[in-house]
């Protein structure tokens, strides 16, 4: 339990806005986390607030400290991750608190990344006032969530996202889809993508639906920065598919292996993976137990018949059935929307 | 809108009461409304209540005006149901809130049924000042749900329940399905089984799964009162099957038509029906137009592979979709217990 001092209302709402701050550039930050902070002045005023700026940018507490000036002198330092202790494209961010004068320091989340970790240690050692684990773990499930998962495992995270009837078909007999669910739950869709690195889709996919798998804002205008596009399977994509059009940058993964993909992926500094179905690319993933998060858009609809969301995922038993948590059940328009975690870890 | 002495809060509050009082005896009234009173004196004191007794039985009215005696004089009268005039197996409420000399009536729901409408009209021509329409909409859509139904169409109202994965298969690949979803929600199946006249299946789940169809307690144990168990199909059912054991009887019904079923229920004064699936019958009813209600239990599991919850429902493409209305989204234990009601009518 941290300490009282970094448990006043004060701090904790600092914390909350540092959060919602870090969910905010969330999806522009890869490989860097998206951290927020917040600089509160010796009277407990928020004097600087800032999240982590694309790669080679400063990060989240420069940006705050910069805001605050002079003004951090002696004040308290609310970080959603432990501030970095190395310095790599940008200057360690413990040493910029040490030289802005700050008194406290209160993070969330401890940094275990060997190059960067250290930070809090580093400032107590200074004679800063140190506490960590203050909201740690709605702060981890928040805007850090891929990240924290590639850091412990080296994997991207994964997030299989589908759309379905109450009875989990995804297309009518006929094969149409469009649409099941509603334009709320479409729009969301378009948020939950833009806070992705890279967007999967199998050639089955993109074979029967042609889909465009670009980030597009409310008006079905495609957004300024675009996560990568990324094609699984071998076989052949016509040239006049959507998903190689020039609206963002696709990648040919051949092959249907998840692990092979997600190491790919990995290379090329992608951290959080949006997989965008269909059944068979989705229970491969499954199967390879590398479905790290679910966002299920279900619609009061029945089908009866159809394609089915999931394909074939390795289980034949009841006993061996992939068993989550539902983490979020909200309604999303008409729709239900619901966010579900492995069960185990 | 009704007048505004019939919806002060002390009136308000009563008919939420009399509405629980209702819904505690639903499921034992058919083929009477399952009704709850509650008597308010001069004062505005709770001094009376009750709810309709089995076929037979006192209605709500007189078993609240029972334990109100004198003190009902003046008083207000608050029942869900707009009191009946007519004397069937027990003489009419209407009468009966008249003799103990009511000043008031304030009803939720107006009964259009009609050898018993028209006791709001003669009690108003009686000197009794009256008000319909109260929490309206609410009662209308708790305990007296299907008894309206069945009073708006003659066809008994038909609840179709299922329990699947969050992909829609209430069964694995290899047939087993014990346990999908929770204790909690297994618990609430019994609850919401007890409330209906008959529960219906098929066959084919009577054969696959050798069902008992029984409404049991939290501890398993079977209750007093059992609802009628109804097979439906042609396919022969073994003499050692659960259905046919003396824990409830059991009708057989040849053939596989839900407008012929009900027909059937409807004559031996079933207006609730619980379907209990699978796939073919669910289906059937749903292409029929005959699915009223859907309580549907989700569990936080992926199978990919089994049998589905729906089978084939006449819906070729996704414009035939059979459009619903998520009425009620809830968490029951782990599983999200989902109600949705068709979204035309």
């Amino acid at each position: 339990m941290p300490p009282e001092w970094a448990r006043t209302p004060g701090v904790l709402a600092a914390m909350r806005h540092a959060a919602e701050l870090a969910e905010g550039v969330h999806g522009s930050t890869s490989p860097n986390p998206p951290v927020g902070c917040v600089i509160l002045d010796t009277e407990g005023e928020v004097v600087g607030s800032g999240a982590t700026r694309p790669p080679g940018g400063p990060h989240a507490e420069v940006v705050a400290l910069e805001e605050a000036g002079s003004r951090a002198r002696g004040g308290t330092a609310v970080v959603t991750l432990e501030p970095c202790a190395h310095t790599g494209r940008t200057g360690a961010c413990a040493a910029a608190l040490r030289a802005a004068g700050i008194g406290g320091l209160v993070y969330a989340v401890s940094d275990r990344n060997p190059p960067a970790s250290g930070g809090a240690r580093e400032l107590e050692r200074a004679g800063v006032a140190v506490a960590g684990g203050v909201l740690a773990e709605e702060v981890a499930g928040g805007a850090l969530r891929g990240w924290l998962h590639f850091a412990r495992t080296g994997r991207p995270h994964v997030t299989w996202k589908y759309a379905a009837s109450l009875d989990g078909r995804s297309a009518a007999a006929d094969g149409t889809s469009q649409w099941i669910t509603s334009p709320e739950a479409r729009v969301q869709v378009h948020r939950l993508r833009a806070k992705c690195d890279a967007i999967v889709a199998g050639t089955g996919t993109v074979l029967a639906d042609d889909p465009s798998l670009t980030v597009r804002d409310e008006h079905g205008a495609p957004v300024p920065e675009q996560p990568l596009r990324v094609v699984l399977g071998d076989r052949e994509v016509p040239a006049g598919a959507e998903v190689l059009d020039d609206a963002a940058p696709t990648l040919r993964l051949p092959g249907g292996d998840p692990e092979g993909a997600l190491r790919a992926l990995a290379d090329r500094g992608v951290v959080e993976v949006f997989l965008e179905g269909g059944p068979t690319l989705a229970g491969a993933f499954l199967r390879a137990g590398r479905v790290d998060l679910v966002q299920a858009f279900v619609a009061p609809a029945l089908l009866g018949s159809g394609r089915s969301a999931l394909g074939d995922a390795g289980v034949v038993s009841i006993s061996w059935a992939w068993r989550f948590y539902f983490e979020r059940v909200t309604m999303c328009g008409p729709d239900v929307w619901i966010s579900a975690v492995p069960a185990e870890g």
